[in-house]
């Protein structure tokens, strides 16, 4: 029997409509490229999203067609989070690490019509220009410089309508939003997101337990709005009525602190590079700083060290893991520590806290091993599976891959985890990551987490290298703090109080820097690279 | 377009499978009738539902079929809040204040197939038991006595199955729960929740600015679980991962306030006239109660006097008032200030939170003048409109009613109400409550309002009754605090601060106590008959 309630669908638009209703006061900031900060109020967001939306439907843009953005975090990109669904199209935010080659390839294969872009961001687009055909291109505005012959200002065009009609009727399951994944295999593979897919994924963020933002709280958007829906955040933001802070394209750890003090910021997020790097800052200058409240930071993209959640802790942030792809919206799990931890140790309350946390709701997680699901025991491993509404089905046009879901539709994720009997998710490593040694496993991830825990250690990646006796070792590649000295012989003694001998890296290297992917994670791929042509020592 | 996002349903299931997983630990706190307290387990109430769930699907119940509960708040009604919908049946709660022919015309209306009943409100069952027909009556043995012929155990009836089957695969609008409105006129009307409305109404409870209940929330439930789904606090614990404290059919005030002291509460809820006793009771034994942390009181179903807000932070005590209706599953406003209010002073903070607060994410609320909808000024006021996905598109098979519903789909809700331009709600008055006086009207609810601001008074009912000149005219009838004095010219002075001299009611009389409704509401329509030969004095 149906339940006899109204057919509401959850869109964007609903979330539009009411926030422009009641929050029309709350602020956006935007830093530009000049550094200068720009306030608004949603009110004056609203007004532009609205013309936005009308100018899109002027230019013929048609319901589900693709729209794309390459753009910093500010508030173009903020109107272009919902003007585009708005007009009844799709968001397509294109990443701007990316290698041109590769930006074209993703725009011609989403068919992207259009292209909102930043002035300062035309280097790139000239690149890419001669491999795509956007019907239009329309420039956001900093510089002040001229356009180039057959660019539109984007002033200009949300100027020329009103933003006085009625947006369509979306159903809650058509297309607002796509991203594509950088993986290091294949194509990029396009993620398309439903109406319905950010609003539950919005909800679940709202939570007290989730991302723990409400209208009280002022975001600061360190993660790029053009990766994974920027973790979603914008959306959430927007739902409930916080303020939300854009740092343009200054994201590095001074700007960052600047932004958090300055803005009363309670909220942010990013990878653990960054606040890796916003640490160094903080240890680098100890008065600068000094935030109001304390900081819940969200954290997710790769696991983050112990030792900088403990760090971050010392300071005033406290830093929540929560774990996700591009496939998954991209919050997954919630971080935090179970209830009934609280009465537990420092030292067990950190390891809790640096797990993937646990599922969040409706989201379902199983680990596959050869001989079927395993069991929640924290020991059992093998490739995590996921499930659930905001949770891709499968790839944009991309029939190839279709064997990244199981048969009965489970996503499997290419992480190699267990799952604990409280529920704490724990990935190992990438599939690939894996270091295979004597048909036993060693997870690079745990090394490099228990290196960045040595006081001399900045930065750490471990990777695994072909071995004529044992078929991969590992090898450490260290980047160490400023000033700081350790050789391979300490830090090996420090990691052999943790772990068993055969799981040592074989050499520790040091260097300057480790490659980073487009959105601040150790390419490992890279590493493997320049080291492909590594000769083990006879041992 | 439509999005590549898995068809995942939101349902009970889920919430209720993924509770099971990560929070077997948490405890589930119950009082019983002799006053004792049984605490338990997630894990424990997780076997024991799904072993209900297993023997109603042995006692054939059926897919969408409706099985009643008349329960005081305990495990086993939480055990039927889940179990009965995880058979794919309807959880239909009965009320158990409403009279034993309006309980039996609710559950023949239903077609309720089987009943399950505590044993100390067998008193109850005996009186309209002859006037329905359940096919089976499973009763909650509390007191030991032995059970009248033909009823079953309930302990036995779970214990009779193993629990160890695949609830069916529900679709996210299929029906799981029911509740009745006890409306004052006309036959009482079946409101049909969804699974997806249940489920999305207890993600915008867990949102920070909802109920602000998360996985370390303790949840005292003084709502009724047989009225309006328990405020939907019951889903949203379990959801969470809450401890959940039940306090049985102890609901007095120094019961309640034990309670919030030894369980650690932080969230607790109940209509106004509940806090006024808990209020009461703290000003009569000082130094009694010391809670430890601030607790969260939701309260709703009608307007919180200021002063009681004001009082309850004197204790530690923060008051959100929400609004809603059993047709709104039922919360369909938020709370709590707005983030541009946070320099305002004390009194407009306290005149906000005395409002009705702003629409819940995907509700929306609109104000019907005969004119067309009103704008948000705060000052046009017509009849309360409302939509969204948590509210009822239809009463259960009752044709006759289908004039509650506007022609474009919205529920009239029978309030009187305006809405400013920050997006508060103010109720005025039920649509039959408000005062016709002399071609004006006077809102009943601010009157009683402000003389429950006055320190002598204890509660205040306002009526109108019908005036040879004037149409109608105000009468208020005052119930005094014990040892407290004052009279009808003092009362009289007090409101002339506030009010209009022809808003102040012709006379002031007092009483003992106010008559309630089911769910503790002032029930005017029997202070209306009580008057209903009032003759004024000429003034």
């Amino acid at each position: 029997m149906r339940g006899l309630m109204m057919d509401f669908p959850l869109t964007l638009t609903a979330i539009f409509n009411r926030a422009e209703r009641l929050f029309s006061k709350v602020e956006i900031v935007s830093r530009r490229p000049d550094g200068s900060l720009v306030r608004q109020t949603f009110g004056e967001f609203h007004r532009r999203t609205r013309r936005l939306a009308h100018a899109l439907r002027n230019a013929g843009i048609q319901r589900g067609e693709r729209v794309a953005t390459l753009m910093w975090n500010h508030s173009a990109q903020l109107e272009a989070y919902f003007g585009i669904p708005l007009a009844g199209a799709v968001l397509h935010t294109l990443n701007l690490r990316l290698h041109p080659n590769e930006i074209a390839f993703i725009a011609k294969h989403a068919d992207d019509q259009l292209l909102i872009v930043d002035d300062v961001l035309l280097p790139i687009y000239e690149k890419f220009k001669d491999k795509v055909n956007f019907k239009r291109v329309i420039v956001v505005p900093f510089c002040g410089n001229p356009l180039p012959a057959g660019l539109e200002n984007y002033e200009d065009f949300i100027a020329s309508a009103s933003g006085d009609i009625e947006p369509p009727q979306m159903e809650e399951n058509e297309a607002a939003a796509m991203c594509f994944t950088s993986g290091t295999t294949g194509n990029p593979k396009g993620v398309l997101y439903s109406h319905r897919s950010l609003v539950l994924h919005s909800l679940a963020e709202a939570m007290v337990d989730g991302c723990g933002i409400g209208h009280h709280s002022a975001v600061l958007q360190v993660t790029p709005m053009f990766h994974a829906n920027g973790w979603g955040l914008p959306y959430t933001a927007i739902m409930t009525g916080a303020k939300l802070v854009l740092p343009g394209p200054m994201v590095d750890s001074e700007s960052i602190l600047d932004l958090i003090e300055q803005e009363a910021i309670t909220v942010s997020c990013g990878v653990p590079t960054v606040w890796l790097g916003v640490i160094a800052a903080l240890e680098k200058y100890p008065e600068r700083w000094k935030p109001r409240r304390t900081v819940q930071v969200i954290s997710g993209g790769s696991a983050p060290p112990e030792s900088l959640i403990r760090a971050l802790d010392r300071y005033g942030f406290h830093l929540r893991h929560l774990w996700g792809m591009t496939e998954t919206t991209p919050v997954a799990t919630l971080g935090g520590l179970k209830s009934d931890m609280r009465d537990s140790s420092e030292d067990e309350k950190y390891r809790a806290r640096s797990k993937q946390g646990w599922p969040a709701p409706f989201v379902e997680l199983r680990v596959m091993t050869e001989s079927g699901v395993a069991p929640w025991d924290g020991k059992a491993y093998g490739e995590l599976e996921v499930r659930g509404p905001w949770v891709a089905s499968s790839y944009y046009e991309a029939p190839e891959t279709r064997n990244r879901w199981a048969e009965d539709g489970w996503f499997k994720t290419g992480d190699i985890a267990t799952i604990d009997a409280d529920g704490y998710l724990r990935i190992l490593d990438r599939t690939k990551d894996m270091i295979k040694s004597g048909g036993e496993w060693i997870s690079s991830v745990d090394l490099e987490n228990a290196l960045m825990g040595h006081p001399a250690v900045r930065e750490a990646a471990v990777i695994g290298l072909p071995h004529p006796k044992w078929q991969e070792r590992p090898l450490a590649v260290v980047v160490l703090k400023p000033g700081s000295e350790a050789n391979t012989g300490d830090l090996t003694r420090f990691l052999a109080a943790k772990f068993a001998k055969w799981q040592l890296p074989d050499e520790i290297v040091f260097a300057d820097e480790i490659p980073r992917t487009s959105v601040g994670k150790f390419l490992k791929a890279k590493l493997r690279d320049q080291y492909a042509d590594w000769k083990w020592e006879q041992k």
